[in-house]
């Protein structure tokens, strides 16, 4: 392969061939066992670079796995022997206008980071994945990324107004832009968010921001079953739209409260964590409302806080359950949805696989809006064990599917999941997807073996 | 032709050739002058009429033009020669489920229907085009339609949460599902939305339905400049986000006030109905913060009102602005939106476009978010005075252009725009749009000429 012809059109140091920093880019925090080692990393400075790699690969019928952060848990991002990583860590730009309440960000920033920006203005952008400071706007955006928030904010799709996106064949176009309304042409900034890399790679994004979110209530709630817990969630979210509703199991708490010695109740089957940011004291009226219907699924204890420093103790006991419950093993890392009603069926018919299985299956859950994060812990040194987990990963999906639901909620698809696909989408969809595919990447240089 | 092999696959009474009737199928409310004579309409059922109709078109090579209600402003279901217009007029059945928030609609239904059967389980629909008692749910999805609550509330796009949609070829494809956050697979429900009829059918949606909308507070303010009440619409959005933001010009309030005597200021340059729906006590007090913003920008009269009545009397008013207007003359309807900043700009230089080609341009909007839609008055009898209307018609797109903005905020490409599309895609994403419906239409059957 010609890297030479690469190097020279990137700027010096653009390209890394060094054994040890390539195998920093091999896998994303999926860990996918079957990675390869690519032949180079490019981490871009700017769009002209990333449009000359990809001339370069698809010249040269190159692979190239476009790259974020490497926060994604479903793979999409795993290297391929022979092929590029294309980083777009370097590209930081962000130009925040408050008159029209929009940010054009590159790629590579934090989704803290774009938090943070806003903020100085007084504006706010609502995506929160639990990983929002490791995680990059450009991959949140690759993954259609999701978050807390989301059951009252919506996921990123609904912040993303336009974008710069770099093409298979390195041509570089412009879709939508800093317009509330645009109906001109088809929705295709809409198409490229949850693409995960396979149709081009974005280099710019045009994102909504919203004014700062009111001051908040928030209540903290266990139960001593499962189903207590996930009635106490069809009660809140009839009665109203919370700002955030989640959820931990007792594996999860135990791990959480080992690592933070908070005063989780450990005996507890499950934990709720919810939210109001209505308008002034409405927040208080809502919170009430969450209150009551707790205890009347039967809830063991029920904690009701203004306080925001309070408040966010729990958000980040929530948000570091994964790390938490990491410690215990591998894991494997579902990301199943439900419409809302089946949240019951999909939390107690996990507990049974991970029974049948004899695996420890934690369930965590943005429980608001029906999407789970089944952890399923094994010793990846454990042969059986492993078997074991990646049945039960398989059987998890099948029963979302089953219920009406999802494979992925808001991680994507990767490689992961990706035998899964078909059988949420069916052929007429995967051949539709294909089509879409092909059109736009005939000589398949894009992210191959991801999603499709 | 063969009809008749379409016949036989159809429902007795689904194919019309009754020249009466097909008469009535030629046009939408854009009243395209360049309509043809389709050799039948197909009125759909159910998917299994669309399904068998497109088998037939594709095997024929005959082109389908679908049509919802037939109220498109942009020419998108104009008929031509030879062809096929499908209605899914008779494809009304729609069920809610209060749990999810969700409804299962098919596109027949009129949009004021959708809100309707929402309503009757203390829902809400929100996108509300002016149209919304005689546009079809299916024509909002198939145009990405918005409307006056966009401002806060979003456009069609932001609540269609799946669809089934039927393919250029026939086959059936059903598209995400009651789940609010699904990243499977590439988001193709978002990009049928707004394709207007050219890469598929929408025989069904799943739309997301959010808790009946609050009490609201209602400003109405008269300025005797049009800077003023831009420099007011800058303010408001500046200090908070309104439920409704609309703008009425001299000739739409003076045009309106003729229907309707209600006592609207003749004498003013503009007209602002602005809107809070924020919960309890905060709606008057946002009320109260866009009345001093008119204020101080200098309005000649502010009116505040919780009456829900006389509220609704003002935004009957505006949404009546285009058929007041109508009566006037014959109308070219734009659409064109810019970012807030540029608002003034728009509007004063659609005035200057006006005076230079000596026609009546009335300018109304859906002011908040950038949305605006002067309409070009004119005498289809009068040669002259027609062909000073279309060219308007092409500067104020090209205005728009040139203020960053779009030549379609809520209406569609149609016919009637395609032609200044390129200017605003650039021919890469063009291209780009070309090669996606190529893959999904290759014998060109659907829509030909919208939007390409």
């Amino acid at each position: 392969m010609d890297l030479r012809a690469l190097t020279d059109r990137l700027p010096a140091g653009a390209v890394i061939t060094d054994p040890d920093i390539v195998a920093g880019y091999r896998q994303d925090r999926a860990l996918d066992p079957g990675a390869g080692t690519p032949v180079a990393v490019v981490r871009a400075t700017g769009t002209a670079d990333v449009r000359e790699t990809l001339r370069w690969a698809d010249d040269h019928r190159v692979p190239v796995v476009p790259r974020g952060a490497g926060s994604g848990l479903s793979g999409g991002a795993t290297a391929l022997d022979g092929g590029i990583v294309l980083s777009t860590e370097r590209m930081r730009d962000i130009r925040i206008d408050p008159v029209t309440r929009t940010a054009v960000v590159q790629p590579g920033l934090l989704n803290a980071e774009v938090k943070r920006a806003a903020a100085e203005h007084g504006l706010w952008y609502p995506p929160d994945p639990s990983s929002f400071e490791i995680c990059s706007i450009g991959g949140n955006a690759a993954t259609n990324a999701g978050g807390l928030c989301c059951v009252k904010y919506g996921v990123t799709t609904d912040y993303i107004l336009g974008m710069e996106v770099v093409l298979a064949d390195g041509s570089v176009v412009r879709l939508g832009g800093p317009r509330l309304k645009d109906s001109a042409g088809l929705a295709l900034t809409k198409m490229f968010v949850g693409s995960e890399g396979t149709l081009g790679v974005i280099t710019e994004l045009t994102l909504r921001l919203l004014p700062a979110q009111p001051a908040q209530c928030t209540v903290v709630a266990s139960f001593a079953t499962l189903t207590a817990a996930t009635e106490a969630i069809l009660a809140i979210t009839g009665a109203l739209r919370p700002a955030m509703l989640e959820f931990m199991d007792s594996v999860a708490i135990n791990a959480v409260e080992d690592e933070m010695r908070m005063g989780l109740d450990r005996g507890a089957a499950a934990l709720l964590v919810a939210r109001s940011d209505a308008p002034g004291e409405h927040a208080a009226q809502e919170a009430r409302v969450m209150v009551e219907a707790c205890r009347a699924a039967g809830a063991t204890e029920v904690f009701e806080t203004a306080d925001a420093e309070e408040a966010e103790a729990f958000t980040a006991a929530r948000r570091f359950a994964i790390p938490a419950v990491e410690r215990i093993g591998r894991l494997l890392l579902e990301d199943v949805g439900v419409p809302l009603p089946r949240l019951g069926d999909l939390v107690t018919g996990v507990a049974e696989i991970a029974r049948r299985n004899d695996v420890t299956v934690s369930v965590i859950a943005h429980a608001g809006d029906g999407n789970t994060h089944p952890l399923i812990v094994h010793d990846p040194d454990d042969a059986g064990e492993t078997e074991r987990a990646h049945r039960a990963f398989g059987e998890i999906m099948d029963l979302a599917l089953t219920l009406d639901g999802t494979i992925t909620g808001e991680h994507g698809v990767g490689r992961l999941k990706k035998a899964w696909l078909p059988d949420q989408l069916g052929p007429d969809v995967m051949a539709l997807t294909r089509r879409i595919k092909d059109a736009l990447d005939p000589h398949g240089i894009l992210n191959p073996g991801a999603v499709l």
